[in-house]
């Protein structure tokens, strides 16, 4: 990436936004007490001390920050297939994933999952417990307007989200997409198995 | 549990087994590294420093016992519904999970997941990997007995070892039943949906 330099501000959020993102990924590969924060700073390009510069909380605040965007990249990926019907929105979900597996060779996961079954403190479990929910209501609202009933979208949205966390998590350990791709065609077909018959959805604007 | 003295190698086994047990349920509570071995020695009734006495190769050596226990408790539990239609088995392995849930107040999730996604060493995802697909394997074994075909019991066995560990890590962030009871219900409709016609099955020795 090439980062253009115009003044001091523009520089500092520039580099405030890479120790995020390198910190999200950090979570993602080892875990929340494995993620070094001086290895978050290398990479990011950041000056060793500057971790209290951009987060006057320190880890606590960059962990936080590090799950929002991980959030943000799953809900604007979903943002992407808005419109589509429900199956196209179920591939589009483990697709997400098979990709996080695939760009790290197996190395990463979910950042939200490895914080949940580590957490340090009630503020991380109350932040990974608002994102898997805003995953959860996102998806429901997708599948519902992608042709399943609601009530349906909202219990296939929670197996969709529990099903790829699983799914990421079992890949990573036998090291291949086998356990990944045979969970994916099963709960796609479950969605594909929920969608209304047409002409149930024709009335809707 | 009361323990009876017998002779020496009697005791030596029962704190040894009790050591593994508390481990595994530290590391399904806290994760790999905040799970604490002075804590697991304080638990099992061990004096300090007996942790080398019982496992020589320290706590690698422990932690691997520690996720073999947590396997053996699923697997042990999954023998008991051999036989049953494969709904039922679907049931009983959700049942499995939620159990935990309950007895810890959503405190505990899985020990191969928390060391999967936190792991130090290679024989750690080893093992990770060889329970999930023990876990996987009996699994498809059941469902295809319990009336599934063969092909689709492996691929709904992935399904439920997946969407159950996630479902856990959901239920725990959020601390509900809510997302973890969906998921169930979801993944037990896919299995009672897969179904070989009674006609199809007579045949099975």
């Amino acid at each position: 990436m090439k980062v253009v330099i115009v003044k001091g501000a523009r520089v500092s959020d520039g580099v405030k936004q890479r120790m995020i993102r390198e910190a999200a990924l950090a979570l993602a590969r080892k875990g929340l007490q494995r993620a070094s924060f001086a290895e978050v700073l290398e990479a990011s390009g950041a000056p060793r001390g500057s971790l209290y510069h951009h987060f006057p909380g320190g880890k606590a605040e960059l962990v936080l920050d590090a799950l929002a965007a991980a959030s943000e990249r799953v809900t604007k990926a979903l943002d992407a297939v808005a419109g589509k019907p429900a199956p196209e929105v179920a591939e589009a979900f483990f697709a997400i994933w098979r990709n996080v597996l695939a760009l790290t060779d197996f190395g990463a996961g979910c950042a939200v999952a490895a914080v949940t079954v580590a957490a340090e403190t009630p503020a991380q479990i109350d932040s990974a417990a608002a994102i898997f929910r805003a995953w959860r209501d996102q998806l429901a609202a997708l599948l519902a307007s992608g042709g399943v009933g609601e009530n349906q979208a909202r219990s296939l949205a929670a197996a969709l989200v529990s099903a790829a966390e699983g799914a990421v998590v079992l890949a990573r350990a036998e090291r291949a997409f086998e356990p990944f791709d045979l969970v994916a065609v099963e709960l796609v077909a479950a969605v594909k198995a929920a969608m209304r018959p047409r002409r149930a959805r024709r009335s809707r604007p």
